[in-house]
């Protein structure tokens, strides 16, 4: 009887120490986000995205702990009547409430807080990108209230905190819906009402690329992110404790690796077939769209089968980016291509290696999740336009948002300020 | 019986390994400091903090193997007679000695040695960019040595290794004082030794800020220290294998989150209604503020009021810096706020959650160390000075250290070298 | 018995997640390389070598599923008759298959795929940067393939599978051979193969350095390559779940540690006596160096001896690269010094701490593997270059491959084009 109480304290630490390692690999995509967008947007607009990126990942980790968790997970919220989290470490999880609750309560609920609460994030900082170089800051932060704070946790309730699309069979194992079709929704909705970059499309219906100023952060970025995934997807298999559930994880890590790999090849391939180039941007977008692809359902495809899942999203990314560009959709970094189009493709893909999936609950799901947030976010940004605008003044756009937003240069010694 | 030895012995691997990943996300602070500093500073400085950063974190390791592992736990050292640390893995982490010690030997002692040696980089990386952009690098490495060999392990000794803080009942759970406060004084001493960078002070006592060459990388470092603060502070609590520890260990993880969250927000705000623009430079400070704030004690305080302790931390790093810029103590990346004055503010802190705390305590702990770690610095600084010399000649400082002291430019394609 | 039996299922979850993490931070060390090379280059071949590191890791993921893991580890490829590896997680990790195995059967095979596929990565990466600024980029993938799926699998089955190098008694703990000079010699045999850049070599026999653009690049992918050693050697020793093999773990965090800090030291003061200045790429390459040294054999050293292993191939590493530059063997980062010479040092440093090794295993293991890797590459370089060439034009080399093969510059804003 020692013997297996021990068993269970020692089990209880292993998996909270997963979920904690889990949550911190979460924490790090931060970092790859704000990279791969300063290295994806021009010198003039860097230390505005920078200093959204921080915020914005602050902003979400106070609005989760203030109402943001309950919402989501409203059966725990029963404990509290104030919003905030700390009762999440109360009686629930004392050692005579673990040992009594046969094998029931095995990690601390402060680590599943931890690694939910870099989860939301991860959905904002999608956003962060596609609106990038003409909206303002504090519009953006505002947003970033009212989407970590309620839009998010209400439709990963629907899934995630036991409701509705719960029900229904909807599998979305890490959040290609959740997280991913989530935060590129609100980024179209965003995107939509901002308009596109001056000198994006020209009036005869050419459109300029607008090449990004710094490839090695865009790069490390990717690679943080590639990194981040494996806390991302690893972690949400909840549970490492046993035989079963270690070789799930294991197989989640196979799993979540090849199919970036498979993102990587396709979107280099199609590159080259489409322009003739190896094009980095695509490459690193194709990485992406594997690891997004794969998340809704890691566990389940055989190795080979993930690499080629992730493969069909590196393909598709590079279609996307092309497509909604000529829709004139100007998102500076392809995240709604990335999270929102590969996002469908990787609820869709659940239905070829899970045989509890459905596709008409993958449908719903879809469906629910982009229609919601859609409406949602549109209305939040109608308001804040309403109330304070969205959109910096021509003058300030060109001169760059780092100026008028930031008062700071990202990289004062390395442009000339007179280049524009 | 077999199986509770098997228990002891898994118990012990799992909290080695919990040492070792804790180990090895602090050790990453050290490349956070480096790319935070060479953000911070001028293009033309850039190779020379580079260069002093990784130094300084290969001495540090060297010279606390070598004697300042000794010197903060003599308890341990009686076991040899020439300094170094091999007999760490001596007789005492037998299977035997482990299993007889009735769970008080619970860990690798080589595991330990890893945690600590890494924090004692930390420390010496917060001097590294105080003084920068004028000092020689020999003098810094010199100051290194005796810094990491010595200074840090004595005053390390009075509260880690059972010294006459910890019988006082001075707490610092992880080392605002220990590790932040001792760094900051040492850099303060540094500076007033060697004064202000060329034209950083005008003749009318007006002062001329000097931004930072590459804003991404500075927010890459912040980026990176957040991360591996979850190893500095999370690891602090020394233990994980039971259900009570594992608890711990996740609110640690959860607490540090939500103040480097409470610091962003709060910087971020202050420094909009102080200078009328979102300053990235003091957002990113403000995260670390946060987090200093939080180190002294990240176990008792709900997430809310750390969220507060670390608001308290980032609002104040914002006054600090303009401040001590008044006073004209030339900090290039305000390290001494940072790590100086919101170190004392977490210090005092503790009191607030903290019913063990005493305020009587606090304050000794903090002139304790300040006042030794200032003198030993200032001495040691003098002296170096007197025989080496610390400041590079006027003309060396004009054309950038990075030329004198490391024959290498940075940047050779971005800047123009005739810029200055 | 049901504790037993519980205690194996958590025994083997911790080893699993072990091996997960290890393999997190090996992958890492791709984004280490990366950002290493990008930073050694010039900015006209900046994206192009972005290019080349992502895509080859995702064809080591890929090929080394397909074929490279059945052909090094063929005693498991038995299960399967078309490769790939997919029957990793079959019957031979269920439930009773651990539990029956008495101890034998202690993590996912899936988590040691995992770890090995990075592995191969690593490989790939050291001969990237030695061929940059001049390589034809689909060339280079060629070769990606072939050593990735045949090459690196064939030599590493000879010790790491269990052949004859394993029978004869060479030791190579993490791969000094196995990985290092392995990964060297492919790329000395491209090398030759390719010739020098132009403008490397004058017609006087003069040298003209070439410096790199990004030197903050550089030192980060230094730093995050000695993170990701911790989990390249640390999960090297396989495993971790009980008294003595943690006890190992940690000593291999040590020591990796210990002598990546001697080598910088080393490099340091080598470059400073030899070029009268503190080298910072010197120093990096140092560090490697030092990291390279002791993968060989971190395990059986004291921390001190350690440290001074690492401080021989610090040293070495520096000369080695003015050495190699003599004899025009253009390697823009120094990759064949690095992983190559030190590589070699490394094995034969075993036999200074190992008392199982001797020096003839250990030379008839550099002489195979050296041997056997060059000529395979050589074939391999040769055909492709019959086929498809593996030089870019003279007028693409001097304008920069990211035009010719990228269609894309890396700093559109930082550099004049004009500048060439």
């Amino acid at each position: 009887m020692e013997a297996l109480n021990k068993l269970a304290e020692l089990s209880y630490a292993l998996d909270t120490f997963y979920f904690l390692m889990s949550g911190a690999l979460v924490m790090w995509m931060a970092a790859g986000f704000a990279m791969l967008e300063a290295g994806l947007v021009r010198a003039k607009n860097t230390t505005e995205i920078l200093t959204k990126n921080i915020a914005l990942f602050a902003i979400a980790c106070i609005m989760y702990m203030l109402c943001g968790y309950n919402i989501m997970y409203p059966g725990e919220a029963v404990n509290s009547v104030w919003p905030g989290i700390s009762f999440l470490l109360g009686e629930d999880n004392s050692v005579e409430a673990v040992l009594g609750s046969k094998g029931e309560t095995y990690y601390s609920k402060m680590s599943d807080f931890f690694f939910q609460v870099v989860f939301v994030a991860t959905a904002m900082s999608i956003v962060s990108g596609a609106v990038a170089e003409r909206m303002k800051l504090w519009a953006f932060l505002v947003f970033a209230v009212v989407m970590t704070g309620f839009i998010y946790p209400l439709q990963g309730y629907w899934k995630w905190g036991g409701g509705f699309l719960d029900e229904l069979g909807f599998l979305d194992f890490a959040g290609s819906g959740v997280v991913h079709l989530c935060g590129a929704t609100a980024a179209v909705a965003g995107v939509m009402l901002l308009g596109a970059r001056k000198g994006k499309y020209g009036e005869n219906g050419e459109i300029h690329p607008i090449p990004g100023c710094n490839m090695p952060l865009a790069t490390l970025g990717t690679f943080i992110l590639w990194l981040g995934w494996f806390g991302f997807n690893g972690g949400s298999e909840l549970k490492l404790s046993d035989v079963g559930e270690a070789n799930a994880v294991a197989m989640v890590f196979v799993n979540t690796n090849a199919a970036a790999a498979g993102g990587v090849v396709a979107a280099l391939l199609t590159a080259q077939m489409m322009f003739g180039k190896a094009d980095l941007s695509m490459t690193l977008n194709g990485a992406l769209a594997g690891l997004v692809a794969i998340t809704a359902e890691p566990l389940t495809p055989t190795p080979l089968v993930a690499t080629l899942i992730g493969a069909v999203g590196g393909g598709l990314v590079v279609l996307s980016i092309v497509t909604i560009d000529k829709l004139k959709l100007d998102d500076p970094v392809g995240a709604t291509s990335v999270h929102g189009v590969v996002g469908i493709w990787g609820l869709l893909a659940v239905c070829i290696s899970n045989p509890d999936a459905t596709l008409k609950a993958q449908l719903i799901g879809i469906v629910s999740i982009a229609g919601f947030v859609f409406i949602a976010s549109f209305i939040t940004w109608y308001l804040i336009k309403l109330i304070m605008g969205v959109r910096v003044s021509e003058e300030d756009e060109y001169q760059g948002v780092d100026y008028s937003e930031c008062g700071m240069e990202a990289y004062p010694e390395f442009t000339d300020s007179s280049k524009g």
